[in-house]
């Protein structure tokens, strides 16, 4: 329960997912969410709690992940983004910092999310592509993967294209807003939002769109897929370094 | 002496110079040179001395870097760049190989060389920009880092841009062909084209630019210290991280 002179603070922060074992605290206190939360320990002398707007698994980045906390601070957003970076690595940075509306939540409050993926395809990514993307030596057939991803745009129960467990009796519909292709020569950007996204549902339609670009699905096939409305393994999970959460709506 | 078999290979490299201490061989072992000969021992099961179209310091990136070797391989080109790419890390990239043509070395046969070099002024670069450039709050006056340009282009005694020893009889006249800012928003990039650079010449011309782009040096007082002839601290080196080695010219 937050002291009653504390307020609320709504942060932004990018991070480069590569050495960080995911968002959500671990044992092993190296996510993204334990070094933030031991940055705040720092600077306010005792623990405080950070809620993100989700969870992004291990070796996936961001360049508008969202988190609220609560505390006592009179300094102003300034001062706190300079406290913010005076002590966390060069791979997590907070963007901004505001006081949050009333009722803010940086998870409940959320009304949509765009991530994106790159792809790299026909020859390897040079070295500095190559951490922030899934290269392939083949050349994807976009042409496929675009119907594949009209397809999948709009409302359905997304289940078969998440990790969840099957028995969860989580509502798994979700509307895909967008999905969109774009990109030239070697490069290509997946771009993907959503009202929400299920577990591994970003990386797992990324799959799906990469089997249609290799022809290891049809279209037919997958669309198939989408129907079961339950997990399977005939969808691939894309890499996760070549997953970026760009940015968390809220009203 | 190679044996008579023996082919001259010329190969162009990519590397993230992040973690290493520079092109040249050191005695720790961890430059490009050193890691690109290991990977050749083990390839050949022999000592190979590679050589450079020249070197890049500690921290220098290169998408074009160019090096030559000799050594008795009949199994093609593509076979050769697979070999190099089973081993090297991730951050060193073999992006072509081929038959060089008689006469050919990677050094005394460069006709020119491209660098560029990523500003990125007003506000923090974001975790991914942020190891790949010189990163400022402030903003870059790019009017007057283009008057100092237009006075560093063209064929000059860059002596004093360079980190030379003031006492050595080399020739310091470079043909400086092209300097051109472009961007936009946060970022700047400045691109070198010359003939050949002098030690530290890029990063030191870079320099120079920022001085002017912050108000800290006129172009007049620049144009003073081209005409000075003479090593002098009154040129700023620039982070090595920004730099980048983008191509070697040959006939």
């Amino acid at each position: 329960m937050p002291a009653p002179s504390s307020t609320r603070w709504k942060c932004v922060v990018a991070y480069n997912g590569t050495a960080f074992q995911g968002w959500q605290s671990q044992p092993g206190g190296n996510s993204i969410q334990d070094v933030l939360e031991r940055r705040l320990r720092r600077i306010f002398g005792h623990d405080i709690r950070i809620h993100g707007s989700g969870r992004t698994d291990a070796g996936v980045h961001a360049l508008g992940q969202v988190f609220h906390f609560d505390a006592d601070w009179s300094h102003g957003a300034d001062k706190l983004l300079a406290a913010f970076a005076g002590g966390l690595p060069a791979a997590i940075q907070v963007r901004s910092a505001r006081r949050a509306p009333p009722g803010f939540h940086a998870r409940f409050s959320a009304t949509g999310k765009i991530y994106f993926y790159n792809l790299y395809h026909g020859r390897r990514a040079d070295p500095f592509a190559l951490p922030f993307c899934w290269s392939m030596p083949q050349r994807l057939d976009v042409a496929a993967m675009r119907v594949v991803a009209a397809q999948l745009a709009g409302k359905h129960d997304f289940r078969a294209f998440s990790a969840l467990n099957g028995t969860t009796k989580d509502d798994t519909v979700r509307h895909l807003r967008r999905i969109e292709l774009t990109g030239s020569g070697a490069r290509l950007r997946v771009t993907l939002e959503a009202d929400g996204f299920l577990y591994k549902m970003a990386r797992r339609v990324v799959g799906a769109l990469v089997a249609a670009g290799l022809g290891k699905s049809t279209p037919g096939e997958i669309a198939a897929i989408l129907r079961l409305r339950e997990r399977t393994h005939r969808v691939e999970t894309a890499p996760a370094q070549g997953l970026f959460l760009k940015k968390v709506f809220y009203q």
